[in-house]
């Protein structure tokens, strides 16, 4: 059986619990993971007994190419997707088709009430709990992603110049991205130089690397749908002036103590992963590492989350999380210190979750130094 | 009165039609339309006498930075924003708010009737639509976009190298539009290569440019969220060998006399569009040109799309399409001609649509030499 064809029956699973006997697929990640289809505007069909993909000619050619072991139904000229997929639901005789309440919406399901004879039931992230748990494909595809990542970083710290800004050093990597096999960066790239890091969000502006005593780049590389996500923080690679250093640093805070503290923090939250645990716990134990060096009050996010399919997906690592690790989830850790005025660091790796405990997929050191 | 403020006055003038005292906006693109805020995680409340704007602390400053005129609402660290958003509502003492059906997931409207008292009325496309006529601020803004693209092409172009793949060619547009002032591409940049053009939706792979006697590139830029949308066919710059070339074109197409059909097919489209004119219409005026030199059944798309914050929009320039133009529209026109086997050339370019006719706001030349 292969990887699809699996994912396809897992989902069938919990048909009878569910009371349904059909379920309406639509949410684009959804739809991939189900199928292997990359394009866009296809619905899949599945009951227990086949599985149907519903598109239009513009990817026949594709689907054809890229999916296995399932039905294919191109739509007419004449009919759009949700009508074709709404004829067909009621030509299979289904009473009672699951639909995603997370991905539909109200205008979506009117328009399928109104063409289609079967009742709906709302269903809350069925296919995004199967992809919480990765295959071994999966694995590998976000091996994969990591390595891109790693490569691109290679590219960019061999390339950096003390004149570029925020934006150049952001539009570089994307292109190291892409030059290192990635389709594109898995987010827009974050570069945040000397007091911007303190913002986690921060946007590339045109500030100059060389203004700055301090630079926090979060990077990932999308490679064939896969993401990886990394976070690295360096003291400026160039002598920025005395002065300037001393106006930023006088405030007493020292990149390489709060570099030193993070590394510890994400070690213990690491050594904390394994299955069953609870993925708070993780998130727990990172923060109280962090809130004995008495930095607490400046960690203001979750510790982390999934990566797959999307940047952001199951299970969240964070303090009021109900999420419980499995072996097969792919969670990212990264532990911050944001001081306002001075600036933050960050240390974020990709960690997979086996039965016996976390194994970092990232394998970039975690120095402070970016040149040599 | 400023743009954004002017908007929100747009929005309520059908308050009573649609009986409605309050409206939720939530689709990202239509919140930014609003307020000017560039982020995501927020909600619009409107009513008669107010428009409020509901986020989080981590875009406070933000908020404060990008949005004049609104009451600016953020919330708590024990409440979600949809939460914050429906006690808003009922504080408000809202009967009846209007939601956008195109924008809500079931699973939101089931958390928002649940944490709320207000009755929701589900309506279709009020921001959309009034997104379609663009301000002068917007116009502006596509303009600048338009300007970006073709600067980027001006990189490509120069740039250009025989061994240069498809992917290659599309990642160096990337960085050449962002080089050029954008954010990033407005949508994944289409090389294709040689018969590649047939596709009228071709994913970049590692065909070579020196393979193929012609080349498409499709294009545009983001700028401050603003897209601009651009295709240009090509004569192979590189000398392919004579077998090769002869095998392509033995088929009796010929590059130039489809491409002469095309910029034809344009301008009778250009020529029809002003104030009030059936969009159905200027797709007809293309689709008899090409239809008329024998190439109909190759014509296997809608001649275009609204462009704005979305790369597509509001209105749609089809042969089934309901829209009428009216003064301050963007529209792309983008007749092509398909040949399985053989390759595809399109044109395509952005207008402004004005009372008295329309304007190409492209400047590029229709030349299908690329170099010199």
């Amino acid at each position: 059986m292969n990887f699809t064809t699996q994912r396809c029956a897992n989902l069938i699973r919990d048909f009878k619990k569910d009371g349904i006997d059909a379920t309406l697929i639509t949410g684009e990640h959804n739809v991939r993971y189900l199928t292997g289809f990359t394009g866009s505007s296809a619905y899949v069909i599945g009951t227990a007994k086949q599985f149907y993909i519903i598109s239009d000619d513009r990817y026949a050619d594709q689907i054809q190419e890229e999916c296995k072991d399932i039905e294919v139904h191109i739509r007419p000229h004449n009919k759009t997707t949700l009508e074709a997929t709404a004829e067909l639901l009621t030509s299979l005789g289904s009473k009672a088709a699951g639909i995603e309440v997370d991905q539909v919406t109200l205008a979506f399901l009117q328009a399928l009430t109104s063409a289609s004879q079967s009742n709906f039931v709302p269903l809350h992230g069925k296919v995004e709990s199967l992809r919480a748990v990765k295959d071994a494909s999966e694995v590998e595809a976000i091996r994969v992603a990591v390595r891109a990542a790693e490569r691109a970083f290679g590219m960019f710290g061999a390339m950096i110049c003390e004149t570029d800004t925020e934006k150049e050093l952001a539009d570089n990597m994307e292109a190291y991205i892409r030059r290192a096999g990635g389709n594109c960066a898995s987010f827009p790239t974050i570069v945040a130089i000397g007091e911007r890091g303190a913002l986690p969000h921060a946007k590339p502006t045109n500030k100059i690397l060389g203004e700055g005593s301090k630079l926090l780049v979060d990077w990932g590389a999308d490679v064939n749908g896969y993401k990886s996500d990394i976070t690295r923080t360096f003291k400026s690679p160039f002598g920025i002036s005395p002065n300037r250093r001393n106006k930023q640093e006088r405030s007493g805070f020292d990149l390489d103590v709060i570099h030193d503290i993070l590394v510890k923090a994400q070690n213990a939250a690491l050594a904390t992963v394994g299955e069953g645990v609870d993925a708070k716990d993780v998130d727990a134990a990172a923060r109280k590492v962090i809130t004995d060096a008495g930095y607490g009050e400046y960690f203001v996010h979750g510790l982390g989350h999934g990566i797959g399919l999307e940047i952001h997906e199951a299970p969240r690592v964070r303090e009021n999380s109900n999420d419980v690790l499995q072996p097969g989830m792919v969670i990212t850790l990264e532990p911050g210190i944001y001081i306002p005025g001075w600036g933050g660091v960050r240390v974020e790796d990709d960690v997979l979750v086996k039965r016996e405990g976390g194994v970092r997929l990232t394998t970039l050191a975690h120095d402070t130094a970016l040149l040599g």
